[in-house]
């Protein structure tokens, strides 16, 4: 018997479920070997979504135009030349007044979604915190409006203005500030972009406590600014834990020195974590210190199909008792994620069975013997219990990175079609795959959704996968053309759903432009109140990134 | 040879370094086990501190006498009977007025250290969040002072009134909401007691993700208010990532419901962060959240003497390097210290070997073989090293617990005489001992500290121990009774010490009345104008928790 066979099929045979006890740990890896190294030679074709036509540039359309309730801030001054002046003494601006042309300013005022577009004349890009604090102060008393920008990879256009406001672009402020490598204690600038941070700790033999897709342009200070959670806040938790300082400049312009290296310090309110998730909304965090975790030695990769939703629960379960400490990801994709990854990359799907789900697991710990008996025993136990239909565990770390694009290229796999709704949204883990089951219902009920009888529906798929460790899904719907029609059937009846459940509307994306006006749903009247109180006590002329988040 | 020697000795003897390196690792854990089990047999006796007296109950001083400099806020209202008839309608309460001795409000105006003393005349006790809401809001609407007060554990004087405060006791709220054993979410009352909320979590497979001496006592309620650390803040993290959320009554009386149970919600600024640690001055917590780890199926704890501070932080290294992602606590302890236990206690010394410090490991795992192991291979590695001059591994829960009263015992065991300086600061790794040092050579230089030439000294002696896996040092001073010139040689001086290297003046204790006067030292007058603006905008009337934390 081929035990490669035995790895994936068994747990669909009762009857195999003895042998399979049976089979020793080193029979069960070397199985995982052949099913990792064969496919490249066979794969089952799984039905998938339309074909994708190539992507299009289109023009963008200007978010004040997107959002016609939102009108600009009369208060807020327009910009003048002697402004412009002024901030050409401090530090390098672009600028249509200075003769920049309307082709240079568009990286700034256009999100790489292409889906929000504003209208500044003027970017700044400060070098120093000093910097940073003059332009603010500056701003602060002539009421000009600004928007904070790191790398510009945000999901919900808070990144890029809306109407005029001043883009203070952060990319010039890119140096480590100081590293200790007992403690494990980064201090960097918030221009710093993450993987450049990640490369430069990991040669100290430490790594960056976040990971996410955007990493090659996305800067730490914007990370820290919308509290990222990423691929591996199951293991390193949120940087409400992990960051222990920031230096911010607040919209008077002091700078508010809390780059503290110290993981305990209960001395006051802890300010810092007011700006952690703000979206430069009360401030410009200039700089950052944060404890990072050590590089693991050890590193495996496990790849499954999965039956239903409820196995899938099981699973994770039965994998965070076994795998405990070392377990740094449990990612869980549908069919429909990968239908499409695969349709666009033109690969092989990493296993043979179709199933309705599939799950990634990542352990990351120092001793890879260790480890790999753990993993084992896991193993041994999903398919002895039938919880997995067919799996494979990477031997490699290029199989290691090519299991992980299964799961990390679905959102660039679903952005080849006319656009895609995206919702980022935590419920309850018992309820979480049911609201993508329910939004499929609904488009079908409304007409909008390609089915056979309806292949030109505008609606191509609705795709979910996420997190599934932090309760965590990517709601994805890909459209041929983003529509009132089908805005109108997701909202707000997706917001309703979740509210009901006491979810939240925006798990880690953060609210922006697309997400503020539904922030209700998730927060209290009481909550409101005091957020806005805040908002009020911290900007009270408003220009720190108006018509976003929680507005006034 | 006898193995047990090989383990205990051996790092002092270079030439025989070969013969342990070529000890299998079964002979290792079996000198372990023989070292353990000798404990009780023979011990060497240990230079200590004086024969402490037994501990007198002495009158408490009110903590309004301590500190004339504190004067009653005229502002607030003086508590009338039909106050008192209202707040009886509410909940149960011990009240002069109604009856209640002196007696009876003396264990809600007393700290547990007999440091602090107020003069409450009522103590309110509700029974349900809504309760809590109506007695704010009738203190707030009458401007009657309080002080919310969870298990009365603090060390600061944080959680007992100065003057007439009511007391907001907290004991009455002490059910558990609700746990999910997927998730590990639990949800409970502020004033469930640690050990209960450990106790029930513990039969469902989970622990609570804190750990304190107080824990028989302290409130979890009190633990977010105050930021508790405790001794596996290393693994586990800071309540700042571990908490998902609260339920608080602000000072108007309006019930702020933020208990989440999603690990993401980026929806807004993270409201709960600033109750975290802020020591019952902006609203009370009623309720936590918080996702709880699940409990380690193996553990071991080792004790070690060692040499010198630098060869401490050289073992920290290593360990954290090679125990990795089992490693929950690294704690260290002068030589002091542990003279102190043995003489209050009357036990052995767990190691035969007299050292200038020890270190306490423990490790935390899921697989018993494995973290055995890699305990082993750091044993081994130390040993070779020559960087331990003795250690033993505890081979039962009995003899974990046994050495953890090495270290959990110390506070308790400098109680035994007149009274206790104590300071619980943060300081970059390199230098956390130096401060024991250089406060000993001051008290030394000013005559007030007991040696051989002045057996009389009002210090008894210098200790210091503490969290080094979070750069957390307790300095304590234990003297033959409180005396104004001892307070003149340490303060400012500490607090300038640790302000020339940025540390803080209270790592995890808070700030209550102790430390007030002193955060200057640790916030510049930006974070401290900050904080000052946020009291006043949660609690205009400056009604909760006076004359403590960020004053006015």
């Amino acid at each position: 018997m081929n035990p490669a066979i035995v790895l994936r099929n068994v747990a669909r045979t009762a009857t195999r479920r003895p042998v399979v006890a049976a089979v020793p740990r080193q029979r069960l890896r070397a199985a995982a070997v052949q099913v990792a190294a064969r496919r490249s030679i066979s794969s089952t074709e799984v039905a998938g979504p339309p074909d994708a036509p190539a992507p299009k540039k289109k023009e963008v359309k200007y978010t004040a135009d997107s959002y016609p309730n939102i009108q600009r801030n009369s208060q807020f001054s327009k910009l003048t030349l002697e402004d412009v002046t002024y901030f050409e003494s401090i530090c390098p601006v672009v600028s249509i007044d200075k003769g920049a042309s309307q082709d240079e300013l568009e990286a700034f005022n256009t999100d790489w979604m292409r889906k929000y577009r504003g209208q500044t004349r003027l970017v700044v890009k400060p070098k120093s915190t000093e910097d940073v604090s003059k332009i603010i102060k500056h701003c602060n008393e002539r009421k000009l409006a600004v928007v904070p920008q790191g790398g510009n990879t945000g999901l919900v256009g808070g990144s890029v203005p809306v109407f005029d406001e001043i883009v203070i672009n952060m990319s010039n402020m890119n140096k480590v500030r100081s590293f200790d490598e007992v403690s494990g204690i980064l201090t960097c600038d918030a221009g710093v972009v993450l993987e450049a941070a990640d490369s430069y700790l990991r040669e100290k033999g430490y790594i960056f406590p976040l990971d996410l897709g955007a990493k090659g342009s996305c800067h730490v200070g914007g990370n820290v600014a919308t509290n990222a959670g990423g691929l591996r806040l199951l293991r390193y938790g949120s940087l409400h834990g992990t960051v222990l300082g920031v230096e911010v400049v607040l919209p008077d312009g002091r700078i508010l020195d809390d780059l503290s290296l110290l993981r305990k310090n209960n001395t006051g309110y802890d300010l810092k974590q007011l700006f952690i998730g703000s979206e430069g909304t009360i401030g410009i965090i200039t700089a950052i210190s944060i404890i990072c975790p050590q590089k693991p030695t050890a590193q495996n990769v496990a790849f499954f199909a999965v039956e239903s939703y409820e196995k899938a629960q099981e699973i994770f379960v039965k994998t965070k008792q076994q795998l405990s400490e070392i377990l740094s990801a449990f990612e869980f994709m549908d069919s429909s994620s990968q239908a499409f990854v695969k349709l666009v990359t033109r690969k092989k799907l990493p296993l043979e069975t179709q199933a309705p789900f599939y799950v990634l697991i990542e352990t990351s710990g120092s001793n890879t013997e260790h480890d790999k008996e753990k993993l084992d025993t896991l193993l041994e136990n999903l398919m002895e219990n039938e919880d997995v239909s067919d799996g494979t565990v990477a031997e490699s770390e290029t199989q290691m990175r090519e299991l992980w694009t299964w799961r990390e290229g679905i959102a660039e796999a679903l952005g080849h079609y006319g656009g895609v709704y995206k919702y980022d949204v935590s419920i309850p883990l018992s309820e979480l795959y049911l609201l993508v089951e329910d939004v499929r219902t609904r488009m079908k009920e409304v007409g909008l959704l390609t089915t056979p009888e309806n292949p030109e529906g505008i609606v191509v798929d609705i795709v979910g996968y996420g997190h599934m460790g932090d309760s965590n899904l990517h709601l994805n719907i890909p459209v041929r053309g983003f529509d009132k029609r089908v805005e109108k059937a997701l909202e707000p009846f997706i917001y309703e759903w979740i509210q009901k459940r006491r979810g939240s509307i925006s798990a880690e994306h953060g609210l922006g432009v697309a997400k503020s006006d539904f922030v209700g749903y998730s927060r209290g009247e009481t909550e409101l109140g005091v957020m806005k109180a805040i908002k009020g006590l911290f900007d009270p002329n408003g220009i720190m990134n108006p018509y976003k988040y929680i507005k006034a």
